[in-house]
Formats: C-alpha cells, sequence, structure tokens
C-alpha cells in the first residue's frame, strides 16, 4: 500500500535540509573533480550514461535522497501507476503510456479490454496503413502515392511528435530509411497553417487529424482549414485525412476520414508521443520498424526506472538531485541544452512535459502545498547557447542548474577538419569544457572576467541521436517527471491551468464580456 | 554630465521598496479594470501600443518610477551613448547600433570617418549588390540567377536575423517580394551545416560569412563545411561567396569572397540586425527596399525613446515595470509569448538580447552589485504554449511576468470561419482572454480548479506583422534592456561571461587537460 504525503511531512526532507552544502569549485578540482567524474556516473538505456559529476551532492547528501526515495515510496507509485491505479486523481484516470511501450507489471484492464494488448493492436494497424501508404497501395485520387504526411494537432499531439520527427529526419535520410516528409499545423494563428500548406504538394499529401476529444478548437479549425486547400484544388478531402482520436470521439467512425488510430483517457497529450499520437506520423515518415526501435528504446529506460536503487535508476535520481535544487537550494529553473542540432526542439518537449506537469501548487488531494513545486524549464542547443544566454548563466545573479546532453557522434557523418579537429570533437570538447567552467569558474582580479563558478549541471552522453537513443531519452525525462510528481505530491497528469483562458476566449468570441476583458477586446476590434 | 550609480544608492529605490503593492485580482476587476485597460495605453512606433494595464503597477508606483527614470538619468544616459561616449567601459568602446537606422543625436567620429555616413555607405553598397544579384547582373559561374542566400555566423550573427527573416519570409511570398530564400547555419554540429546544404541548391545559393573578427570558430569550421560542398559539386567557391566583417579582419580583403561588407567594433553581435549583419542576407532574400522599411521602423522607436516622460516612453516604461518587478516583486523571469506564427523565433533573438546584455554581477566600474540583474527570458507563440507550459504560468508556485504580442490582422489573409469567427479573431480572443485570466483569476472551492491570479502581464498590439513593425519591435527590445541595464548599472554591451568556455575547449582539443576535465574529454573519446 502506498502512502501520498506532501514533501516537508517526510522525515528524510528534514534531514535533507540539514545536510552540508557542497562546493563545486572544490570538489570538482584536481584530481577530487576527476574521481568524481569516475564516480557519480550511472549507465542508462540505449548505451547513454548520465553523468552528475558536476552537481551540487556528495555521497551524504545522495545517501538522504535515496531515503527519501524509499520514504516517498518513489518506486512503489511507480509500479502502482503502471499496474493501472487511478494516479490521475483529478480527472479520476489510470496513467498508462509505458503500456505502449510495454507489460511492465500485471495485465491492466480498463473499458472492457487489455490495455496492453488494445495499444499493440493500434501500432499494427498504423504499420499495416503505413505500409500500404510506403507501396502506393494507399495512394491519393490519381493513384500517385503520397509523399509528405502533414500532422494537425496542438500541445502534445504537436511538440512531442515534432521534436521527435526533427531528431530523426537527417538520420533516417541518411540511412534512406525517410520514407515521407512530415510537416505540422499547430497554432490557431492562420498563418501557421498557410504557410504550411504554401510549401507542400497538397495533392501528394496525407493529414493526420489528431484530437483525442475531437473537439480541440485550434485543431479542427486547422482542420477546416485544410479541406478548403485540398477542396480548392479539386481533391476529395477525405481521400487525403486520417484520424488519431478517442474511440468515443465524433470522429472515430467518420467518412472524412481514411482510417482511424485510437488513443484513450490514459495517456496524456504530452506523454502521447509513443501512443497512436506519435505512432502515425512517425511510421509514415521513418517506417513502422523505426517506430518499434524507438519505442524499445523507451522500454528499456522504462525497466531501469523500476530499480530500487537510487543509485542504478537514472530518472529517479536526475528527479531527485531536482528537487535538491529546486526544495533545498532554492533554485527556480532549468536549463536544457542539448549539443545536437537534431534535438534543436526537445527543449521544447521538455518544456511542456514539465512545466504542464508539475506546474501546480495543490497536491493530488487538491490541497494547497507549501513548497516549490515543478521548476521553469526553457534551453537551446549547443553550441549556438554559448555565444547567446550563457552569459546570464555563467555570470548572472541568479543560478541556473544545467542538463546538458551530449553524443560522441554525428548522424550524417560529413565532417571537416580545422585546426586539427573534426566538428564533432569540437562540439564535445566544448560541451565538456561547459561543465567544468560552470562547476569551477576561475578567478580573476578583474571582477568583470571573474567566474565565481558553482553552477551545478549533469551530462547525459550517448553515441548518436537515432531511434533508440530517442526513445530511451524521451521516457527518461517523462520518469524523471514522474518521480519528482510523486515526491511533491502533486498529480503529474491533470491540467486544470490551462482551462479558464479557454473559458473566457470564448465568452470573448461570443462578445458576452464586460470590464477589462471588453476593453482588450476592443482593443482587438473583435 | 551623467552620474552612473548603482541602483541600490538612488533615493526613488529606496521609495519604490516602500510603495504599496498593487492586488491585481482586484484592481483588474469591473469598472476599475475597464478604466485601467483605457488609461495604461501608450503609443508605440508603427502604430503599436504597449499596454500595461495588467502590470502591478499604479498612479503612485509609476509616480516613483518616473523619479528613478529621472535620478538614473535614463535617457541623458541614452543620449550620451548615441552621441559616442564610451558606454561600453569593459572593452573600451562606443555603442552606435542606433546609427545604423538613423543620426540621433550629434555627429559621431570614430576611426577618422563619421560614423553615420559609413553605416549609410555599407547599406547602399549592400544594396546595389542585392539589386545586382536580383536582376541576375551578379550570377552563378553557369551565368545563373542566385535562388538562395544562406547566412553563416553564429549568435548575434544568426539569431537576430533567423528571427527577422522567418517573421517576413511569408509576408513576403504574399506580397511577392520575396526575392531568395534565405537559411542560415551556426552549430558547430556538422549535422547542421549538413542538412542545411542537403535541403538546397548549392549550384544556385550565395553563402555569407559572418564573422566581425575573422576568427570565430564556428563559423570558420562552417565556412569550411560549405567551400568542401561547394567544390564536391564542381563549383568556385570565391564566386559563391560574400563577407560581412570588420575592415580590418583577415577576410576583408581576401580574394576567397565576391564582395565584403563592413561592421565595426561599435556594434555588439545581439545588436547588429540592422547593420550589415542583418542588412546583407535580408536585402538580398526580401530586397533593400524592405530593409530599408524595417530600418524606417526601428529608427521611429529610437526617437520615441528620447522622450523624457516616462509615459510617452514605451520602451523606457517597459524597462522599469521589469525593474520593478525583479527587484521589488522579486520576480526573476520573464515569459515572451507572442501570438504570431512569423514570431516564432523572436523570443529566441530576445532571450539572448537581454540575457547576455544584463545577466551580469558587476556594474561598469567592475565592482560587484548587490541586486538582481537581468531575468530569465524563455517563450513560445501563442496559442501552442496555452497547450504547453501555460499550466505553470497559471498554477505554478512561482509568478513569471508576463510579456505579450498580438496583431489584429494575419500576414497571408487566408482565413477560416469557424463556429462563427475566423481563426485570427479566435487568435486574437484567445490572448485577450489570458491578460484577464491570469490577472484576475478565478475563485474555485476546488482548489485544483481555483485560479489565484495576480500574474501580471503586458500585451504590444499591432496592425500586422510586416518590415516596418518587425523594426519598431526589435528597436523597442533593445532599447528597453539598454534602459534596465543602465537602471542595474551594468555594461550592457561586453560578454564576457562567454569567455571561459571557449579557452577550456581549447585546452580539451588541444590535450592539455587534467582532472575532472581530462576526466569528460575521456567520456567523449576526445
Amino acid at each position: 500500500m502506498v502512502n501520498w504525503k506532501n514533501l516537508d511531512t517526510l522525515a528524510s526532507y528534514e534531514e535533507l535540509l540539514k545536510t552540508k552544502k557542497v562546493s563545486l569549485p572544490e570538489v570538482m578540482s584536481g584530481e577530487s573533480g576527476a574521481e568524481r567524474v569516475r564516480k557519480y556516473s550511472v549507465p542508462m538505456a540505449e548505451g547513454f550514461v548520465y553523468n552528475y559529476a558536476a552537481k551540487q551532492v556528495d555521497d551524504e547528501i545522495l545517501a538522504v535522497l535515496a531515503k527519501l526515495a524509499e520514504e516517498a515510496q518513489l518506486v512503489d507509485k511507480y509500479q502502482v501507476l503502471y499496474n493501472g491505479a487511478v494516479v490521475n486523481t483529478g480527472e479520476k484516470r489510470l496513467v498508462l503510456h509505458h503500456l505502449t511501450r510495454g507489460q511492465l507489471g500485471e495485465t491492466v484492464q480498463a473499458d472492457g479490454v487489455d490495455k496492453r494488448a488494445f495499444y499493440v493492436e493500434q501500432q499494427k494497424k498504423i504499420a499495416e496503413f503505413a505500409d500500404k501508404v510506403h507501396e502506393g497501395k494507399i495512394a491519393n485520387g490519381a493513384g500517385e502515392k503520397f509523399t509528405t504526411v502533414v500532422q494537425i494537432g496542438i500541445g502534445g499531439s504537436d511538440l512531442g511528435p515534432r521534436a521527435i520527427y526533427l531528431a530523426l529526419e537527417n538520420w533516417a535520410k541518411k540511412q534512406n530509411t525517410l520514407k515521407m516528409q512530415a510537416r505540422f499545423i499547430s497554432n490557431v494563428d492562420p498563418d501557421d497553417a498557410a504557410a504550411v500548406l504554401d510549401s507542400i504538394d497538397v495533392a501528394h499529401s496525407l493529414f493526420i487529424l489528431v484530437s483525442k476529444s475531437g473537439t480541440t478548437l485550434e485543431t479542427l479549425t486547422n482542420e477546416s482549414f485544410v479541406k478548403d486547400a485540398l477542396r480548392n484544388a479539386g481533391l476529395d478531402a477525405s481521400k487525403h485525412m486520417i484520424a488519431v482520436t478517442s474511440e468515443t470521439s465524433p470522429l472515430a467512425k467518420s467518412d472524412d476520414y481514411l482510417a482511424a488510430f485510437f488513443m484513450d483517457d490514459y495517456i496524456g497529450g504530452r506523454y502521447s508521443s509513443t501512443s497512436a499520437v506519435g505512432g502515425a506520423v512517425l511510421s509514415l515518415a521513418f517506417g513502422p520498424e523505426v517506430f518499434a526501435r524507438f519505442l524499445e528504446g523507451a522500454a528499456e529506460e522504462d525497466r531501469l526506472s523500476q530499480n530500487k536503487n537510487l543509485l542504478e535508476n537514472p530518472a529517479m535520481l536526475d528527479a531527485l538531485i531536482g528537487v535538491y535544487e529546486r526544495n533545498v537550494l532554492g533554485h527556480m529553473c532549468t536549463a536544457v541544452l542539448p549539443y545536437s542540432q537534431a534535438l534543436s526542439r526537445f527543449p521544447a518537449h521538455l518544456q511542456q512535459l514539465d512545466m504542464e506537469s508539475n506546474g501546480k501548487s495543490v497536491n493530488r488531494f487538491g490541497e494547497p502545498v507549501h513548497y516549490q513545486t515543478g521548476p521553469v524549464i526553457f534551453g537551446e542547443p549547443g553550441t549556438n547557447g554559448q555565444h547567446s544566454f550563457y552569459q546570464l548563466l555563467h555570470q548572472g545573479t541568479d543560478i541556473v542548474p544545467l542538463q546538458f546532453i551530449g553524443f560522441k557522434n554525428s548522424q550524417m557523418d560529413t565532417d571537416v577538419v580545422i585546426q586539427g579537429s573534426t566538428s564533432q570533437k569540437k562540439l564535445c570538447a566544448n560541451v565538456a569544457a561547459q561543465i567544468v567552467a560552470f562547476a569551477c569558474g576561475k578567478p580573476d582580479e578583474n571582477c568583470n572576467k571573474n567566474f565565481e563558478g558553482g553552477r551545478p549541471s549533469s551530462i547525459i552522453i550517448g553515441e548518436q541521436v537515432n531511434p533508440g537513443s530517442v526513445g530511451a531519452l524521451l521516457a527518461h525525462f517523462e520518469n524523471k517527471v514522474m518521480f519528482q510528481g510523486f515526491v511533491w505530491n502533486v498529480n503529474s497528469f491533470d491540467q486544470e491551468g490551462v482551462q479558464l483562458g479557454k473559458v473566457l476566449a470564448k465568452r470573448v468570441l461570443a462578445h458576452e464580456t464586460d470590464g477589462a476583458l471588453k476593453e482588450f477586446s476592443g482593443l482587438f476590434q473583435i
């Protein structure tokens, strides 16, 4: 039986507050630093390593974090979750995204079916459909192959699949496995859809409408936009569209779509990249085998997160170090800094995943909490960021903990040697250098050139951005966020904070406003 | 004579700390809210309006902010700056980016020339060159027109020009003024250059190498990359490349380039979008007339920033409200939320502009300051963000002040009516609704659905994203950051914080490391 308790009621949290702080410039210098890099390192899925040598922890703090993991029953709660308990208490729902990539525990029955079997069935249906599209058996009205797939969705139906597509697009080109190019339409801004439609050949494009409820305003609006474009091109829209939705949605059995693939209420948008939401677009773009490989990477990380030993469970360790930084050291933000252009939109996905999951002020029972919860997440790829906002990270008045991600090998394997090294080596040298610069700093008599150091970072190092590694990386962060939600005792799976704006926007469009809202509407001439 | 004083030595700052806090749910409700929206509004350049009704200020606080503006001599310092004083004290340089768009004050002589005349001369040279390219008088080896322009640069040579290009690309398509498509290569990650080169027709591409010193490692590396690609395609690289650099750089007179256009040490990278750095790529992409229109928008805002009346100087007002939020209310971040897909990369540019300028812990004399300086800046376009990180903004445990940007009209003028309104109206309705939702909140007995409100925002409202408005918007934020730097008494024009990482990266590549750095290098097999 698990107990859901607030962080500030836990004895290990009290103990954590009393631990001695670590001075990074001290411990990361000389042989002590080298020793930490060797020791504070844990293997992850898919050949990744999570290295936390430059985090402000030591054996004593790690021991208390291990107690906290135990007292907060983090792995037990994970088990309860994947075994089908109603962990999303606000919406009274199960939380089953892990089952899209494997059966971690007991069989989970819901809606009268085995949910793992249900997700696998959708994967198979998508795979069969994608194969037929690639073979030209499902083709446009003129019998020609589709060359482009366009995902119409917003939030979780957009950010995750888009980040993953961009991560693998060039890898796939290099492997000759890019079956279709993918594009994404998300914003209700009409210029978003117009620009995407302007840049593709609609006659050879297949559109995926992604909406669980079938009622998301942005997505339905963009669907109309696309249907207009198809009609204007003299095409039959129903031959160019498929739907990813829930079985009970109005879209599920509509003749407007070539096919419909299903998701359900047990997978939130931001956790849906491994469901049909990511499955359809990624299988069409890269082929079902690539999508399956991506799921394997995620599954391997999911199994690793079952480990009760904190030092052998990288997602839980990453989570707890984050809690230490947030609730003991008092840092408000975390920057995610992938040294890989392929991961250019991965920080935007993590921003959603983390901030939408844990940006809460009440616990899972709806009671206000009296400690900080989810941090602000932002980031851009390195080395670009080094020439931009790193100034503040190095010398600003606040400390921002950092999460680096780096890879030994490039995707496209085209490189040049300048000043004795390849670009890939330069990229790796830069991230290694940054970790030490942030941790150790460098004293200078000229205060303007002085680096205090003491700025904590961790790094995830992998071989290459490829389907398996992207899956593992995604699952690592999903599980990190989940563990942090457990520690903070919040419900990481609802999002009530997005509702009020929707209600008020409807009121504006219905001209049912007064006061400030009426005046603002007037400024926009609504 | 201006006096450079720390914020915490100013009497008006002491007074500001003692002002009574404003309760947004209170003042923004009912008729009081409507009154604030009408009253707390100031015209900007190019038809924009800056509305700060939903900021946590009132007449009393505004009066003290006006005193602070006067005591800190903000407009006087701006005047000193554009009249050519050595305001970048760290690097002992003038700060002259305003002169690229107009002569605001006295003639400024440096390096033996009139600097305004120098910048205008570069603009003319670029315009002549661009016209010849567009007419086909300057063409590739086969005498064919160039169709694509590729900017090779990083940091300020990338983020600003890229954000502006993306802001205007679809506008230009709609106006039939897109002369060449533009692409950007920035990251030392070899996959960045490889992917861009893979996506263009190199035989019809013109490359712009942008490096002030001619020594930026990323840029020189990517130049080699591009030259290899040109050679492999059997092309003469020198017929496909131009340089934007300083007159004293090794690139300035090299035969490797078709032409060279000049910038100088008085314009920092992040302020260089209106110099030759932005001028070359934007004039080639859109035509010199469009670039000139963009400069006019910036110039109009620059003149507005000369106004000593705080309530008629939107950049200074925005700056001081930001200081109030940072130093009195204690907020660490600011989110920039443009409701326009065209401005998708504008937040990334502002992130650099702001964080690299004011992320400092020492004042302009190199002495440590004892107050917070530049905030963390992040953001994504709305409505996308509403389905993502807005959850934390609405209900998280920390308050993040918000900067909305919205437009009455779309760029492409293609729209659909769904549920009685166009997409553009929906977009505008959403941003209006968000302001009120954040400010007023909405009580609910169910704490999970409760919105406390009290989350401050301002909004900049314009007619459309077009050359003039983008220029004005850019200058507004440049001048806001400058005024904040004056208040904090920091040097907003150097970036010593990016140096240490460079030095250490070189050491890694030279294998001159020990301790933690050696171990990290080992993890990457360097």
